[in-house]
């Protein structure tokens, strides 16, 4: 099936917004089994949204377009359909009661004016748009369908979501499709690629596709099957998944939309323990990414951001003496931060990070890119040394994110966290 | 001048990357003095690509083409190119030296095998890629001028910025572009635009144009010229940004790449002034902010998460008693942890927040989006109460951000900033 998205906006072509909307709208019809043939960025210009409507009429089947229908620019694309389609503007007394009704329930008077609102091409299906004054207009020209939606993300995704979907999938039904995401911690891609040579051979027999989809830290892999209507795929998915797990037993944490955060917040919260942090490096990241998880204050403690070497001394309680011997970047040190947080927050958990983010600071033993992470709970304390890259916010990132996938292996009892005492 | 961009990449048509190069190249090419007509985004197909290739032979004066060029569709690309052109692969003696070199430097023995990678359209110019193995390549057909380039963000931009644009302006001698953008905080946007208004027609008289950007917490105003050369306009810029200095004097707080957490940052450095933090609402959102900033070791102590009541009170001095009578989230209390935060870290400003960032927790009285931010100095205290709106991630991001413009204008001793002893 050949689909294509418009997206119309003077904001897209000059960098200003970076085009969402699209990879919004590819992502859900390729959800539902229905892949983009090409996505077609055009200027806020009549000619340029005519153009694209006649040279797509007749070659595509679908037509997903956005943008170009705000309060301003309401003319240009409902004068262009009308012209596309050889039809006036008729007033819609459905479309018109949708917006008096959002305006009363935002206190504001309607006017006469808003009338003209209400005006839409004659020819158009009324897709209503309980979000903004613009309702999507649906529309046929030489077998092909048009769709033309708000480009406001809210309103846009409500409509796809709610009408238009629902509608495509009557009017061109789907291929069967199947998608599963598994998030993987704790093994570099290229080894993971070695590691699973014989169990992708299994997925492609099994007529299925993977894609290794890295993150800063974390590897998801998602598969796919996208084919004839069979019952048992998700039974092979489930087994597949299963055999992984045997494969690489410690590393999968999570599915679909978890996230580290959401992973480690859900294992803490089910069992009653509680976390408290100690970040120099990470300077509030790893507090901040647990704490963008709703509920988080049920095992969240609090977090000390040490970033002064006396601030480490007076609130963790870390020897004076072993920061001038080893540095603060050293594992006697993010060991005694990690103690340190346990006892000064009372939890079960404790988290530390220190390291040299760059860009400056570095040495030739201690070069940028180089964090030390802890661990400590009543069993004692485990600690790791990574070195990652040159870039600042990205070797922050990494820092907080393997920090919070070593937290998920210790609270699993894992066995390549090793307390000592 | 008739420019588009081409993106190539099934990963792009299925949602699972956001197209940020398209909008990266459109923003540098815009800022250079070239608007760009067309973005399109196509799969990895040879047939695909030279469709869109024939079809802007002629039509277009530039295309800028990213992707496809990788390791493992280096093939697709370069044969499509060579069918288009009608010319072969002949080896290219200094891709084939670039690439010992990087190999060379990262301690990997470079094969024969690696000679295809050096291999490239013989009708091509080279453009030497420094940061990965696929050159840029600069072709020419029926006057349009054509150039490929690997997707990969830092080799695209290193290559854009140093080897591609430089030889475009020198092709296509690009119309005269100024831009300068204002950071503006503290004024809601509706109100912002009724008190420009005559400011913004002396803009337009003075043939320059004006966009709002509005992001959390903050607006970004544009200005910019495009047109004939002009040796004054800067100068009459200078002079309308001294103007809207005097309208809103104390909310400009930056121009061009400045962040508030950089503007904040220097005016603690320059005044050798030293700041720390008590987060509960903003959960580490101001430390992490505030050590995104390379060197914030020079004046950033540290900070307190303080999630729990207990910690607010052991850790912050905050009154128990008080948190029962107000609750946590109360002019009280946030003023209490900004002061326990000065103390506790000896700095010379200390920033606080509380508030309910939802989804749950909000009451008749306090609602979801509820804010206390309080700013501690040797001079005293001073708080305010911000009510942002429904969604967590946002109403932190805002919380933190007009904690650090409080923050500036206590710096600054701003008047609408009053400490109370």
């Amino acid at each position: 099936m050949k689909t294509y998205i418009i997206s119309i906006g003077d904001e897209l072509l000059i960098g200003q917004v970076v085009n969402t909307n699209a990879s919004w709208i590819a992502e859900q019809l390729n959800s539902s089994g229905y892949k983009t043939k090409q996505i077609l960025t055009i200027p806020d210009c009549k000619k340029s949204i005519n153009e694209t409507f006649q040279n797509l009429a007749g070659t595509a089947q679908l037509v997903i377009i956005t943008g170009g229908l705000g309060p301003t620019k309401d003319d240009i694309t409902k004068n262009v359909i009308c012209e596309f389609l050889n039809c006036g503007l008729v007033f819609n007394q459905d479309v018109f009661d949708t917006i008096k009704t959002m305006f009363h329930h935002r206190n504001i008077e309607i006017s006469e004016t808003n009338r003209t609102q209400a005006e839409v091409p004659s020819l158009c299906k009324i897709l209503q748009n309980e979000n903004g004054t613009a309702p999507g207009l649906w529309f046929e020209k030489n077998n092909t369908v048009f769709v033309a939606l708000p480009g406001v993300p809210f309103e846009m995704k409500a409509l796809i979501t709610d009408k238009v979907l629902p509608e495509i999938i009557k009017v061109f039904p789907p291929k069967f499709i199947v998608q599963k995401i598994i998030h993987i911690c704790g093994i570099p891609e290229s080894n993971l690629s070695d590691m699973l040579k014989s169990w992708e051979k299994k997925l492609k027999e099994a007529g299925l596709q993977l894609a290794y989809l890295p993150q800063p830290g974390i590897i998801r892999l998602r598969i796919s099957y996208e084919g004839e209507k069979n019952e048992s795929i998700n039974g092979t998915i489930d087994n597949l998944i299963t055999e992984l797990g045997q494969i690489i037993p410690d590393n999968i944490f999570g599915y679909g939309q978890d996230t580290i955060e959401s992973v480690v917040g859900e294992l803490l919260a089910e069992r009653g323990l509680t976390l408290s942090a100690a970040e120099s490096c990470t300077g509030g990241k790893i507090a901040s990414m647990i704490t963008s998880v709703p509920g988080s204050s049920q095992y969240f403690r609090g977090s000390v951001v040490a970033y002064a070497n006396d601030v480490k001394i007076k609130l963790l309680n870390v020897t004076s003496a072993r920061i001038s011997k080893h540095g603060a970047v050293s594992q006697e040190v993010v060991e005694e931060m990690a103690t340190g947080a346990l006892h000064l927050f009372h939890t079960d958990y404790a988290i530390s990070t220190s390291g040299i983010s760059g860009p400056d600071g570095g040495t030739p033993e201690k070069p940028v890119g180089t964090a030390w992470i802890a661990i400590a709970s009543l069993q004692g304390v485990a600690s790791a040394k990574y070195t990652f890259g040159n870039i600042r916010d990205i070797n922050i990132n990494k820092t907080a994110v393997v920090a919070l996938c070593m937290l998920r292996k210790a609270i699993l009892n894992l066995p390549d966290i090793r307390f000592r005492t």
